[in-house]
């Protein structure tokens, strides 16, 4: 492996995820990959998980890690070719990205959709940018339209929890928020669900249908009730309108996820990025129940990084 | 040991000292213990001290160290159980405190009083909170209420400096501050010394008596150069109002420290936990004389956070 | 080596160079010298080279990092001897400079110059007292006046790159600027190359002469297009006036490199310490040609720092 971006960098699923389960007991085997070497994580937004885990897995391989906050720490940065910067942008992302390149040698990095601009995001402008421009391997720690690391760490955890003799039933809902979330990880499950090859329904208020690139052949179903029937894990996740872009388009029926809402289905189990908003995208008697399992997908974070960075640095030995 | 957050979590406090002193002398000596192990430093306040003292403690015993600015970094933090999260906080201490565990191994946080709020101060509202949901042993970088690690610091720093062949005077002083200043450091010190078992008498203003759960015993004398008579350490540090909570009382009085105070002291050793105002709080003259300990303090913060982590790591073998 | 603050700290700037560009083949044959020791990284300012590079060769070294962003991380600090601290600084420089020396084995610090006061920063006011307080050798990542790893690297880059059997002839061309911008890497650079030994010139438009202490027996010539005749090396870089302290004088001719102003050099190799405003300081053909040494300028701040606290480290082994 030599980036990690989307689902399509990767060949085979289910053997990724079987070893990056293998790796929880033995985290610390491939110490001597990392030796030496360094990754820098670039942060260009806010993060909790993703700062944490990332740095766990580098920690485990024997990498040092390098965090930047890019826009406290160091220069903001100017996006356009050809840019006559004279303006409040310090550092072009050409050269910062060349620049990271001679000090580290896997770079991570976080650059959320703005969501005022449906095409600089749709074509992953920052992400692209970094990534013409940097001189070694790349990952996305979330970028505009995804979060790779996100749904393969949701995919080890649907692993661990799958039921017996049965093809589950995965549904991604949405949920209500206060404000204009990017549908980075709506996108991103989307894609991985398809590769897993679950049976695999999405369900949203009309008017929340996310980008068809990456839900291209999934089932919609604008009904929550009839969607979450039968389910057996449940994939709870705010986004803002893809068609009237960055939008809060009104919704008059509660979206919330509660214990009545989750009667029909298969004893589901539950699961969320996190943060999550409690009582507005899950109430808090799901989330508190034994069928969350939200602090697995936390924890998964660290193995998924793990597996990806060892394979990106066995291939760089 | 299996958490630290105030006197109470520890035995033999003159043995702790003793050992604590000893590591001076050795301090890789157990770099096994935090082998492939963890810790995550969470700041909800600035520090200095801590930030490297723990750092580097965390380091001699081999641990890897995650700093997490919490507010900066990360996701606003919302303390109310059962909140319909739709306001301006974005992650559940509760989620947050079960994400940080699947990380590290240990975990510190600095959660400073508000001032605005007696009641959740005085309950610790935010440590309890985190303990509550944490499932990893958590240690305090100072709450609402205490600065162990400090105190610690403070008693190795005694330790050092004992007079021969005499029980010591110890004095705490208040002194003046430009601002409301949280309660800790004094509260803490003043159960630290009763554990201590020192000749332990406090000054202050009327009006500022520290909240009787930390003080019970001990002698308050309204009266500072009475208080210093004798004195052979007396520890200056400003602390608000207690009783007409987190606001400043005028005080007619100056009771800046200075050489001048301190005639009727045995000599005595100046401590201060730092940062201090120079001038407000002691006279530079005071400050900068051989007799004050402020930076062997801020030296023995390492190994007392040191042989406090060592312990729990010890017990989490 | 004891600190690194000028190039005065050094005596011999080839073998030194010599010694940086071996480190490249053998990056971690120092690691014991660190092991167990740690340096502290100061930022008053910003900074994404120096931050990475120093970190990295410190890693290289075997040694720990603690990297402090001391106004947002920690406290404001009072610069003024004997203040009496009622205002809004929070810890003087004495103290903090003391306790950071309780922690680690070496100290950088990065204090740009306000740009408002001449004499503080003339007299560097910042470094020299946090020098003077500091009990470990300091190293500055950038301070009022200087630059020195950055030009070390520097020497490093054009050592690199030789014209054959040839002194080779340098250039420091000023360029335009939007906002007002230090002289340290100007000032620095001229001390470099005149220990170097170079054929060098300084050209800038007039009133944007740098301070002679640094640029005494330079030939200043205010001609760009006659300076850049037959340069093999041109180092390109804005500062504001020295003589009209910290201001921006307006300048008639347009002094941006572009290739066609380099037309009369010697196929000149173009150098800048980044970060680079685009098109204002700099064309994008010129940055972007194979001319341009920029990024090998980064990677060699790494091996700048790497041979300076390995010589720091030895010399207190």
């Amino acid at each position: 492996m030599n980036k990690f971006f989307s689902v399509k960098d990767i060949t085979d699923l289910n053997t990724l995820v079987k070893e990056a389960i293998a790796l929880k007991k033995a985290p610390l085997q491939n110490q001597h990959l990392g030796k030496g070497k360094t990754i820098g994580l670039v942060f260009l937004n806010s993060s909790l998980r993703t700062r944490l885990s990332t740095q766990k897995a580098a920690q485990n391989l024997g990498l040092h890690t390098i965090i930047l906050n890019a826009n406290q720490e160091a220069w903001t940065w100017e996006f356009e070719d050809g840019a006559i910067m004279n303006g409040n942008t310090i550092e072009h992302v050409k050269d910062a990205a060349n620049v990271l390149s001679q000090y580290c040698d896997i770079i991570g990095i976080r650059c959320f959709a703005g969501l005022t601009n449906k095409e600089e995001d749709v074509s992953e402008k920052v992400y692209s940018l970094f990534e013409k421009y940097a001189k070694v391997p790349l990952v996305s720690l979330e970028s505009a339209t995804l979060h790779p690391f996100q749904s393969l760490a949701d995919c080890i955890t649907i692993a661990e929890h799958l039921p017996i003799n049965k093809k589950p039933k995965v549904v991604l809902s949405w949920a209500p928020h206060i404000k204009p979330i990017p549908h980075a990880v709506g996108n991103s499950f989307a894609q991985w669900m398809q590769k897993a090859d679950y049976d695999f329904v999405i369900t949203h208020p009309e008017g929340y249908e996310l980008d068809p690139q990456f839900t291209g052949g999934v089932t919609i179903e604008y009904n929550q009730e009839k969607a979450l029937e039968n389910a057996d894990f449940v994939y709870v996740k705010n986004w803002s309108s893809f068609k009237n872009y960055g939008k809060l388009i009104p919704v008059e029926e509660d979206w919330l996820l509660t214990n009545e809402k989750l009667k029909g289905s298969n004893n589901a189990k539950i699961m969320h990025c996190l943060p999550v908003r409690r009582n507005v995208e899950i109430s808090d008697e799901v989330l508190d129940s034994e069928n969350a399992l939200v602090y697995q997908q936390a924890n998964n974070r660290t193995y998924a990084a793990q597996i990806v960075l060892q394979k990106i640095l066995e291939n760089h030995e």
